[in-house]
């Protein structure tokens, strides 16, 4: 199993995902139309976190539409925290709850002509199956579950990576534009000052060289290899559309080309 | 497209069905283990009105080891009131949570080997289609967009029925044992005294004149014709899988063959 | 018991309520803020239908601050429908519900140095309690189990208001200056063509009308009494707050006084 | 502000608490009539973990008739897990959520002539306040909000009871006599073996033993003092009201009197 952002075939090419279908019932979030006129790839929220089921099906149609690709953005059941706050769940039960919100949106994205074509978690998950073993192994159990061939979209040397690898599961890496990275090439807690770069200009020159020398330059200032097959645009702000396109944009004509991954 | 209920082999068959997995978390209450060894088909809640991603795993696993027949026993979205309060949803957002119940549940039975062969409407759900044609129609378009082909288990001459002949969706008309019935053949409202049947003896009775002859005696006294391919047998009592069993072994008796519709 | 929108003083007295603490989580909908700066009277969500702890004591604070008084919003428990959807609720059930978001509501309030002071339906809840009286004769019973001295806000003419002059609870009327009525002096139908009011400048002028004249102009051209206390803006759009200001605006310059009825 | 089991009179006094009202809509748990009828304080679920609105009234009918004292069981809102998964919630959230579920529960018990008069944490919270500093305070400040008379029941030296004592609530403290201790007073992790002690005749004897002599003998063999107003029996089993009864009855014949600490 080789991890596909590994891979360097001279030409340079990038998949760009959102988080998308994040409102409930009477509540919206996130842009779906316009941020599905530019990313690859959609991680649609289950209805864990966000997301119900007429969001879901409405966005797999856009989607499948589009020919953007629709991930599973898996979460734990926690609407009133959004998905933020972790939980220390029994991995079996862990694994179920993956499960059951996979097969909840695969069934919309094929009546709409798709299928889920990868997972990601979601917020306080995502961020605990960066070190948490056992909770990593039960996502990546809950996925197989499902399906053994879909890839994992993470961050490169996650333990969820690990686990996926060590299962056999497809692996996918990302990066975070507007993140900042240690030297270590780990992103910096979000709880540091400077850990978000709000600045758009320096967002989008992050990305192309992100995606064209693989490098991004950590917050200690020196040069840290990435390698991503996919990078993380925001859709949670009014303006995120916007960025998502200039991003895109300037990828292109640095001759990067997007496509998605799965 | 003919009701399979309808058919006539000279040779009697008939399958029984029950609600199962309808716990949720730290809560029991139907014993899954126990009448999975008896029923031919089993309708597994999906999280809508009870029902959670660990039971649903347990109860397909279960199911597809003994053979037993996997049906979504989808819900109105109401775990306060375990599905039994009808709601006023809009048609497409009825169909919309009818389509992810129907996703959920399939991806469990899936990975254990069988899939979901049915769809029954739960509680509130249930009574309001027997009448509601804009709901029927709902719920047989969240059931087509799960899959055309799959089986709608339901009451005779219900709107759910009429809805899904006229969709081309296959029906399978099912009976009660332990309910009354009037001169029409349709149930006596459970508002009413002597609705449901508590002598046990009667039920069985009646479970094998319904298998046998197909006929049912009304509260008014007079015998009605009642096609159905299914028996439904209660499952939330204590007392329920001695009571479906004792209806299995005097169906067997009565030369009538046990066998599941889908 | 007197209804406390029929007196007449020779003073023009109106009090102006909005829905307010409409989020829920992550998510945000009201303007809650610009809102509090207009009304007198806050209808705020008790976490039913929307309106999670940390907003009800936020808007608590923030209406006690500004001496605007605190109503509680209570809705069938639906947050996936936004409490626009009716349930068929057990009667003593629907009371225990009102009961218990009154309790939750008001431990917010008295923490802020006010209280609950008066109770409003919402959504379907409302609309059904305007005709039936098992439900509205519940709602009372719901609210009377928290303070039988509660006025209830409502629909003139409403079984609610008939449900709490018969128990004894005060009631409150309210009109709607962007809602159409009948010759009748009844709401038409938001299913009917032109039932809501979108121009600002009619809305605006009905307001006042009905503040100063105590009659509106009925979708069919004739003028119709309005006897009521308390004027409901709607609070769930961007430019509510801007429109509230210039309803409260002209009351002012009409020589109306914008008071508070509780 | 004294720990009121660190009193000596002489005379030996005793409460006994259980956890009530833990069923949900259509789910039972607790044999809630006959625990009222031993027990001296009722820790009522407040809907979070487990708990309806009608279910609270009930619990707080019954409890009132019987003179029994209404606590407030306050929970993560988590009725999937049963309140008994940690979640790391930003302490101002839990505050909020501990003050909505005493309001909640507030309401019913002044119904019924009573009052919550009391609060203790349950489950996974009340194991993480026992050394989490952040979210002790946030409960202890989530119940002054709504009353800071309101005494505290919880463990002998935790974090709960620390900040109470800091911020000026009156701390009760309890002892379980199914658990066992270690040489240094505190409970034995459930996930070591012998942690629970299922021998009725011994944990019979383990409670007169606390109440008469303040001791309890240590896993490891050496007696260890134990200072407890209150002991915690446990209601969600089916003998549980069984072994509540032999209890009391053991306590009445050694002379201790059974008495509610507030």
């Amino acid at each position: 199993m080789t991890e596909q952002g590994d891979r360097d075939t001279g030409l340079n090419v990038i998949d760009l995902n959102a988080d998308l279908g994040e409102g409930f019932g009477r509540w919206t979030l996130t842009d779906d139309e316009a941020l599905l006129d530019v990313v690859t790839s959609a991680n649609v929220a289950c209805g864990f976190h966000a997301g119900d089921p007429s969001i879901m099906r409405r966005v797999c149609a856009l989607a499948a539409e589009r020919g953007v690709r629709i991930g599973a953005q898996v979460s734990y059941r926690d609407l009133a925290g959004f998905g933020r706050r972790t939980i220390d769940m029994a991995p079996d039960e862990l694994a179920d709850e993956v499960t059951y919100q996979i097969g909840a949106l695969d069934v919309f994205a094929r009546a709409a002509g798709s299928r889920v074509s990868y997972v990601k978690p979601h917020g306080a998950l995502y961020n605990r199956v960066v070190t948490d073993e056992d909770q990593a192994a039960a996502v990546i159990e809950g996925i197989r579950r499902a399906d053994p061939s879909l890839p994992v979209l993470g961050l490169p040397g996650s333990a969820l990576h690990r686990a996926a690898v060590a299962a056999g599961s497809p692996t996918v890496q990302e990066a975070f534009a507007d993140r900042a990275y240690t030297a270590a090439g780990t992103l910096v807690s979000r709880r540091e000052p400077g850990a978000v770069r709000h600045d758009e200009d320096e967002v989008v020159a992050r990305s192309v060289r992100m995606a064209v020398e693989h490098v991004v330059v950590a917050a200690t200032g020196e040069p840290v290899p990435v390698a991503a097959r996919s990078l993380c645009v925001h859709g949670d702000t009014p303006s995120a559309a916007l960025l998502a396109r200039r991003i895109r944009a300037a990828l292109t004509e640095a001759g990067v080309s997007v496509e998605p991954f799965a």
